[in-house]
């Protein structure tokens, strides 16, 4: 039987560039799977059901609210978001490794169900190299970007909620970082709890 | 200022090849410091005060104790062995990383004072493969590798109580495993607390 799998679960403040090292990460990594959320919102054009998202009717988002068939689930500008649990537990306990890309009040949420998880928290080298990336993202305007760098502050409290710290300086050294972490995590002893124990038995067989 | 270093445990039964590992460990860590224990044994030949021990009179070492200055210590056949506190202190505030090879039982004195260290356990891929190697060393009777290889099975019970299991099968293979966790603990949350303040300050000034 392999050893379980480890939920990964990383976490950063918007612009952080969390979103290209879990893509990074998943590219290079084949024992990683990436857990799709459920939505109830309607695909965006390029979108593909099971890809991107499952995309699910209301009724039957809270259908499986009410059979506790999700990790955690918020409600976003009145649509759905969740974290079908099933796959998350079938990949795990296949052996392979989930990471799951989420913000902190959805991690933390997962966190009390799954403390087994490991929780990453990826930040930006300084606030102001992140004001930079937001503005060169082009997207937003000086009043979006000023109101997340106000949220940036606050969501940075929660970093020490997390198990580990990740700068993303680079982002093949950032990702290299969560590699590091993923490998030294397989020798947890909380991990490895059935190698003692096989160890033990064949002695006093 | 440097992050403060991390102070590395390293247990495992008799033969497992411990000793090994954390002398290659230090020949390929510059920025890793082994801890040189105190003892009131006399020294063997080839064997140097300030290399593989303090040298130190029992009257020395009693002040010691009264003195709180060691991090553990232990009386075995009438010798006194002890941890000085001060010199692992000084390394990692310099942000050096320290190696202590120990029993489960100074570990786990060391583990109260000090549990922001890291605790690794190193374990034989099999109890077969354990009995194979103290074999091989030759140092031992029959009788005396049964008895060790008792304790062996008694001693890896501490295991969970540490960390870290790295199972030594190449020694190479092993090493880098251990690498690999101090890498990782480097990212740790709680060992970058400075980290994450001074990133929310830059942003309130």
């Amino acid at each position: 039987m392999p050893q379980q799998g480890i939920l990964l679960v990383v976490s950063g403040p918007s612009g952080t560039g969390k979103g290209t090292i879990c893509r990074e990460l998943l590219r290079s990594n084949p024992q990683l799977k990436y857990s799709i959320s459920a939505t109830t919102r309607q695909p965006r054009t390029g979108e593909a059901d099971g890809v991107n998202y499952l995309f699910v009717a209301k009724d039957h988002f809270q259908t499986m609210i009410e059979n506790d068939d999700l990790l955690e689930w918020a409600e976003v500008y009145g649509n759905f978001y969740g974290t079908p649990r099933h796959y998350v537990l079938e990949q795990l306990k296949n052996g392979y490794d989930v990471v799951l890309e989420i913000d902190t009040q959805g991690a933390m949420k997962i966190k009390e169900k799954f403390p087994e998880g490991v929780y990453i928290y990826i930040i930006p080298p300084s606030l102001d190299e992140l004001a930079d990336r937001i503005h060169k993202r082009g997207t937003d305007s000086l009043e979006v970007i000023k109101k997340r760098l106000h949220c940036a502050s606050a969501e940075l409290a929660q970093a020490h909620n997390y198990h580990y710290i990740v700068v993303n300086d680079q982002v093949a050294a950032a990702v290299q970082r969560v590699e590091t972490i993923i490998a030294a995590e397989k020798h947890r002893a909380e991990r490895n709890t059935d190698l003692i124990d096989s160890l033990c038995q064949a002695r006093c067989n």
